[in-house]
């Protein structure tokens, strides 16, 4: 029986991240030589493959990947695995992560079990974990100057060095309050893990259709977490403060204006992780928090 | 042109909370004559007919008024609200909540204001609040020994005298935790801003369809609070611990037996408030949570 | 050269724990044996010896400890280490521990290692550590009904069926707040790696002369934990709320009635801890709570 | 009777906080006539006298103050006092504060009621209420590049568009833990109702000899904020993270490099604030945290 995804991208860690390891050339080759086995037609991503030196496969771009391929495969961590998730969910390609280093909280085939994992998921036996997106935007004197997707979060700070940022927060056009603060999170269930939680902020369950509203170091002790639907648009105008900076998972927008309004809206595309069958996001937190460890 | 709901029913506050003030007396006939005046036959619900001695109108329990009545006008705080809007969602009647104290999370018109307010939203001048019920059991030695509806919260707690109660979680079957704590919330939205609060949860809005699980006083610090999706099944099993007991809105059920499992389920009914027009969610958050009062 | 410590008592654990297993008997008699080659006249605590049937040894009492040992040296858990300490407090009898289970935040010494470690700290390589014991009284009717002291902490609770507990809080006659929540609990420093930091309190270093008041799921936002000098006095009424009880380390009064004051002052006793010489509280903090693994 | 103060000096928030309002002027003005009434020497700070075209008293500089007055009187809010009180620490001159606008923590006093408030002042009837003062230090390759004495707080922040910044804390030499955060925070009992409060650390009294540890959003769940004594020596060491700034009340050190070591100690000065005869810290925690509201 031969794989139900036909063609089948690989995609390492982004090169930025340091030169490739030899370890990782020979994982990447080994798992290049399998899924051709498998029946699977294998691209590498370009950049991979550059740096890498890997040949003998067709060598694709992320946007020809999501145009030609069925399923990413990306052997790195979580944030590589968020990077190529945003970038190949406008098409609707699957990915499964396969980490390097320790387990990540999206990534959860370890290097050295990939062999026996990843067979049955290429013959269907897998999960699949749709993963919502956010799509930012930053708005001044009434026009778009930026425009982003965000899978973990979209994150409004104040300047290093000055005091507290002040900020208007509307949903729906309704208003909820002017915070002060260190900064305002908006995470997603996938962020909810990540900046949001170190935050104060609480796990959002992948099948909750929610985003939530995480005050960093807010100055009124009320100003709690609150989660929204997913279905509204979230402004948050920059009232008061020098220098805040907007963060949309990776890519910063420095230098924001008072005025200046960052609008969160709920994306048409979704990411889709796939996991080995019986996978279950409460092993995966279980894991990760430390939770059942007979510890304090 | 007359009033959109033909049926009214007018609850007030339970006896159990004390006699009826001759000032609460009066405002339930002034609001019963100001219905009829609107053209609705207007109901007493019995308990309070007896309580406050109103006479000339028609006197029903709870059941009749949901079978009988488009209507439930309630004078009486957050608690009232609560029981009646639970016993009234099965008939999918709509309440409104008239307050006799400091306005609360559900009940946001004023004694002194109904006049003006209610007028508009008879003729179809309000804002639909759906909120979501949970549907509780407990079940020992597989069988269910109690069934009950919440809107706020369920609870389970430790006994007063004794340590940690310890708690095997599951959702739809998948293994959560084994929490060692005070106890553990599952709240709704509505119940988001009630107990689950105290202990540390998030707010969530009401067209969020979530839970919160939220430990109390866990012994393990990375236990946080997790919002889930409401359609699946909470399954709560104690595992160690004397005389825990489970609290479901009002009513409590004490020494649970270890191996006692307490499920939580999304009721197909929901509960409708009626609000005022231009009503909005985060108006009453900030005004109960003193939000933006230029405050510490 | 021989032992520092002229007169050792060893103090298995609390027989209320279940039968000593032979390796704890094992062991005891192997650290006896040891002590006495040291020079060490040894003497067993008295329900311990009942329980091991260890022989050979004078049996002593916990007073008659107190009265004749330089030295008390407990193989237990940390449970046990609390409950011996204050026990030898008044005596000014200074306490080593050796742990059977995972170490403790208090006992320290492994019992794989208590002979490379025991013999350095008996000539007097050690560090000594100084624990705040609280004397709490509860006070009904202007007279003192309970007595206890406490190295961990004192808590008042509601009724495990019963709603919120409402506590009136003054220090040094200064009135701080009235309080709502479920509890209240006083913590030491020892105290503050215990129950107190599940309810969200600070960690507290022996070293600073404090005790927490940290509020349980507190009805008002604000009700922050304070850390307060330890040289005043505490006192918490029970203003409302049914079945209130108070804890005092192991120790419980329930059925308190309104109107009973709960009284915490600093005793003049200390306990005192040995650890090896190079002991750090931090090592300790870190190992427990799981810093610096790198994880979340 | 006439003051037990004879030289006192009168002192208006910093110019940069804008105009000294007609208002401001006036009430200094009043002041200083009442206090030339009571017996007092009347001086007035150098930058208020400019400020204010106030004529006719001696003007002097915050030095000079410090080595002539018995007493600062400062009109203005927390912000003006923190800094006065700090300058006057060395040469131990209590300190008064007169509030223009809402009351604050430390200035009490406020501007409608100082007639009959500070008469009695004036003439012995007041509470002391002194506070420690921390001296930080930045040391760069074993050399001091920074000094200062700090009232509130020492912060060590990341960057505003980097990542995490990565700390490594030691006290008395001890190694604590390396931190990934947004940052962290020393603050003293004066400090932890500001900043530390909203980043989620404890209140402490002023009478508590100790300083505060709160991180900004760590990373790691467990590490929570920890009192400890202070007699000890705090130091911070920047290990990783770009564009780390360290902040001292209110003075900023941007750009800090790997490897620097923020040290904090306790001053040998104390700050002396003078309340009316009375005060309780208590009273002003309950009233600027809306404590007993009777709210959520």
């Amino acid at each position: 029986m031969s794989s139900q995804f036909r063609h089948v991208a690989l995609i390492g860690k982004h090169p930025s991240s340091g030169p490739a390891s030899g370890a990782t050339r020979a994982a990447l080759e080994d798992i290049a030589h399998f899924l051709a086995k498998q029946g699977c037609e294998v691209a590498i991503e370009q950049d991979t493959a550059l740096h890498t030196g890997l040949q003998g496969f067709q060598a694709l771009d992320v946007a020809a990947i999501g145009a030609q391929c069925d399923l990413g495969l990306v052997v790195g961590g979580d944030g590589t695995m968020l990077g190529i998730g945003r970038q190949l969910a406008p098409f609707d390609v699957p990915v499964i992560g396969i980490n390097q280093g320790r387990l990540g909280f999206i990534t959860d085939v370890g290097l050295g079990e990939w062999r026996t994992v990843l067979a049955p998921m290429l013959h269907g036996e897998y999960e699949t974990d749709r993963r919502s997106l956010m799509h930012a935007r930053v708005v001044r004197d009434g026009r778009c100057v930026f425009d982003a997707l965000a899978l973990n979060d979209v994150v409004v700070n104040r300047g290093a060095t000055s005091g507290m940022v002040e900020l208007r927060v509307e949903v729906d056009g309704h208003f909820v309050a002017t915070q002060r603060a260190d900064g305002l999170i908006v995470a997603s269930p996938t962020g909810s893990t990540a900046y949001a939680l170190s935050a104060g902020g609480p796990l959002l369950h992948p099948a909750n259709p929610g985003w939530v509203l995480v005050p960093i170091a807010p100055h009124t002790l009320s100003n709690r977490p609150i989660v929204l639907a997913d279905a509204g648009e979230i402004a948050i105008e920059i009232v008061a403060g020098r220098d805040a900076s907007a963060n949309f998972d990776m890519q910063s927008l420095a230098s924001l204006l008072h005025g200046d309004r960052i609008t969160v809206r709920r994306s048409q595309h979704q990411v889709r992780f796939l996991h080995p069958r019986g996978w279950s996001y409460f092993d995966t937190l279980r894991k990760k928090l430390h939770w059942n460890e007979g510890g304090s």
